[in-house]
């Protein structure tokens, strides 16, 4: 198995991401790991050592965090984001994973890797926090603005797959996010969505409301961009205000502070509970071939587990199983 | 003045509602309240007492908090809520108020008491709580579903007219909820309202983003009934499962639980000041007439409070000078 890796990108790029690597080929010694970005920095970054399983692929450019995705992936054909998108569309790689620049990467996923048969709107799917850690696959979380019921049920067919398969659970529970848990609630797309939903070859449990998904209500949780990510920066906005107010609180009186020592560790594990960017990478899913997106800050450990969680969907067969199951085969 | 109270509506009809409105008639002497509901349990309830500006006027039938609105309007023409529209309408009161079945009162808004000229949907604008507790004026969290960009635009200038004139803000600052503050940011519905709201008599700030709306980044926050409802119960939830878990933590060890002694005065604090359902009520804005709908749960001071605020905008002439606004005269 090959898994290529945009070397460049992230807010941690070429460091971090090279010894997140070198951590991970040392664990898998099965898997190819191509590194892909500036060979002399990622080669003093490597400092001499020789991984049998580690390969580095020169790419002269990058495209950085604040590039406009289209214009960027169009012009920058010698970037290590686009010459790994390559290397899956021309299978010499089996996957691969970037921490960069998030509409850049679905537009390399688009143009470069290209949709799946069958597949109108690629997703991507991140892990929303739950509060038993298991979290909840959450698609679309604000990669595509507008959506049609058609592609609610793409996006539920595809996150059912890969719950199934990469994550090994059995029937996910798939819930559409609503404004109320009845079958008829809802705006013309939700309610259109459900009566597709409910045909599909998947374990819908119908309607899910937003302020059910921290004790974790599905599996899966299906919602157009725009809806998705309002719930997702409420929720930031609220866990982040009440902290705040918290430590205000503790530190109002001699009494306070002597609470706060004791509950600290407490109140600073239930934050980084909460905390969408500590919880892995999310898969890019619809496209012809596997791409996995790493957070921005993606440190040592966060691209190791991003590189356990591409083994695994390699391992099953991802692309194929999303494939048989969209065109019903 | 006269205000119409729907005496029989809402989880502490009719005994708090009834408390709540002698409380008010010997406030405000200048204001008589017309009692609507079932005359002889009103009266009981008054026990004797004769207050100058109290009347009772009977109404022999109730809408009950699960009744479908629109066929419990049609039909339950004597029911205290639509007999307390139908004195707006005739002009026989300057407002109503309810704390009964939400869509019902909405659909009494439309079919009893009817739409303002130029206004295509009226909306319901609860204040959404804020850490500052001035609070957020928000239309809409969810009493129409789907809405088109001319109806956003008529929430903010209904909006806005509501919060300068009766809560006595100078130019209030009005937010687009969106996915990103920058201006060419959100689904189709954002991008056309954006454009529109620009043009509008409004001090219009641009997006503004659910993470921020607790710390009151506006003072009138507009959105579709879909996005604000899944705002408001993203928040809802997190700040119901963040307490629950310093809950849990509080009590794990005796010395948890003598810092949850010292903190849990501050917990309860906060807790509140984050309830939706503790901050007053709602008006119903884009009608030919004023009605105000009070929390399920409103008690003697929540009736009290949704006098003063009736009161205000009867004083202020409401629903003329948004009437002006939106005829641009």
């Amino acid at each position: 198995m090959r898994i290529a890796i945009d070397a460049m990108g992230g807010d941690n790029a070429p460091d971090l991401i090279v010894r997140g690597a070198v951590e991970a080929a040392q664990e898998w010694p099965d898997t190819e790991l191509l590194l892909v970005g500036d060979q002399s920095r990622i080669e003093s970054l490597l400092d001499g050592r020789k991984l049998p399983n580690v390969t580095v692929c020169h790419a002269p450019d990058v495209i950085g965090p604040d590039e406009e995705p289209v214009k960027a992936v169009r012009r920058k054909k010698d970037s290590s984001m686009v010459i790994a998108g390559r290397l899956v569309k021309e299978k010499q790689a089996d996957c691969m994973l970037s921490a960069g620049n998030t509409g850049a990467l679905m537009t390399t996923g688009l143009l470069v890797v290209g949709r799946l048969n069958g597949i109108e709107r690629p997703a991507l799917a991140p892990i929303l926090p739950t509060m038993d850690d298991v979290g909840v696959l959450s698609l679309d979380l604000g990669a595509n603005m507008d959506a049609k019921p058609e592609h609610l049920l793409q996006y539920a067919i595809m996150g059912s797959v890969y719950r199934s398969k990469v994550h090994g659970i059995d029937k996910p529970r798939v819930g559409l996010l609503n404004v109320g848990t009845e079958a008829r609630k809802g705006n013309e797309l939700t309610k259109a969505a459900y009566d597709l939903l409910e045909e599909a070859p998947i374990h819908f449990i119908g309607n899910v409301e937003a302020r059910d998904v921290l004790v974790r209500n599905c599996d899966v949780l299906i919602c157009d961009g725009f809806a998705g990510n309002v719930m997702l920066k409420a929720m930031e906005g609220t866990a982040n205000t009440v902290f705040s107010a918290l430590k205000e609180s503790f530190a109002s009186t001699w009494m306070t502070k002597v609470a706060a020592a004791i509950m600290m560790p407490k109140l600073r594990q239930l934050k980084k509970k909460m905390d969408y960017t500590e919880h892995g990478g999310a898969p890019l899913l619809g496209l012809d071939g596997l791409i996995m997106k790493c957070h921005g800050s993606s440190d040592v450990k966060a691209v190791k587990n991003a590189v356990r969680q591409a083994r695994i969907a390699v391992q099953v067969k991802l692309v194929q199983s999303i494939a048989a199951e969209i065109n019903g085969k």
